[in-house]
């Protein structure tokens, strides 16, 4: 049997998805918990891994089992035992032939950037000094829609592509914080903060709108801007 | 020279304001600080301690030092020293005559109760999963304004006087959230807390609304309600 699950969870304690360095990963919890339940040894595959310090609102991940419990005693027990950073949002039972990371066709990532500091919010959202120019911004992620190259701004992984579809590439800004969503076919590692770190260095004048160009179409890495921290970041939403 | 220093501080990580039992005290991380800084021993004395994992919005704290530096020179030397989760909000030379804890004449706690359990506000708030009955709830926390002896909510500490002056004593309902605010001349160990998990209890239809009398009037300990949780407690603001 195959079950899908949608977590939440606050990353700031953990080393990443994966385990990493000796330092805890949400996976390694997640398939302690399983097993534990299940009382057979579980493993599982997510849609993709998110790095150390990043949130999650709705990460997908797919497990087989054995144990022939309800949807809903699988999802009462999960959230007893798992930490309190972590929730269980939805559990399902699935076809076979569904697959966390290769049968996802869309997600949803969120950067949240506060105008001010707030230490009640320092591991929720990043936060930036600076003035910024809201326009020179939306001029800059407007150009990131549309199927790009993203070589530039991730990490070169074997095996995955580097061209991508950039559905929506969208700039909110409130009276306290700027708001960035993104939702592609797939994302490389560090694209998304790659992308924030180069917008808003766009904002504060510090590099010209020009790079976007240099960076999608010529994939010059040596124009990015440094990546965004890792606690603004949010994994939304994966589509199936 | 004395100090009067307003700080903000997040008491997740924390034994309290106080060290205790080896852990890490606001306190002590503000004394080596402030000691560091001016190049001699320095001890602080705050309005009143805080208990482990509870917050502060605008604690007030006093120091002396002989170091002549200006409010603007220490406001900025100890934001860029002091670690990520304490905050000084102002600092301003005073009186030798002020007293962060004797001069104090009110001061205000909020406790911030949450209807659902969001993994990434659970420091920053406590949760009911109960549905509360907020007319019983209104009607409890009117009782506890004037004058009362206010030992059966309390911890009684020898020296400290038991009858206080609750100016304000309020409750507001969002759409998310109940609010509960206190303003007094002073408060017990624990009050606070055990106010809240008392009317609480009366919200949920767990106590009669008469227990209010009880403990008010004849100071009887055992109607009190559980002590509510930290993570919801801030000290808000101190008076002077």
């Amino acid at each position: 049997m195959r079950y899908k699950l949608t977590i939440a969870y606050d990353g700031t304690n953990y080393q990443g998805f994966q385990s990493q360095n000796n330092g805890l990963g949400i996976q390694q919890v997640l398939e302690e918990t399983l097993s534990q339940i299940a009382k057979e040894s579980i493993q599982v595959v997510a849609s993709g891994r998110t790095d150390k310090g990043v949130h999650a609102l709705g990460q997908v991940c797919h497990f087989d089992t054995q144990n022939p419990m309800t949807d809903s005693a699988w999802l009462r027990a999960l959230n007893t035992y798992l930490p309190n950073d972590i929730a269980v949002l939805d559990i399902v039972l699935v076809d076979e032939s569904f697959h966390a990371r290769f049968s996802a066709v869309k997600k949803c990532y969120v950067y949240v950037l506060a105008k001010d500091y707030n230490i009640f919010r320092r591991n929720y959202e990043a936060y930036i000094k600076y003035p910024l120019n809201v326009d020179w911004m939306q001029q800059a992620i407007q150009k990131l829609e549309g199927t790009h190259d993203f070589k530039g701004f991730g990490v070169f992984v074997e095996h995955k592509p580097t061209v991508r579809t950039m559905f929506q590439a969208t700039l909110e800004e409130t009276d306290t914080h700027y708001i960035f969503t993104f939702i592609a076919d797939g994302f490389l590692k560090y694209m998304v903060r790659s992308m924030v770190g180069t917008i808003t260095d766009i904002g504060r004048g510090k590099r010209p709108l020009s790079i976007m160009d240099d960076i999608l179409e010529h994939q010059d890495r040596s124009k990015v801007g440094k990546t965004a921290s890792p606690e603004g970041l949010y994994l939304k939403q994966v589509w199936y």
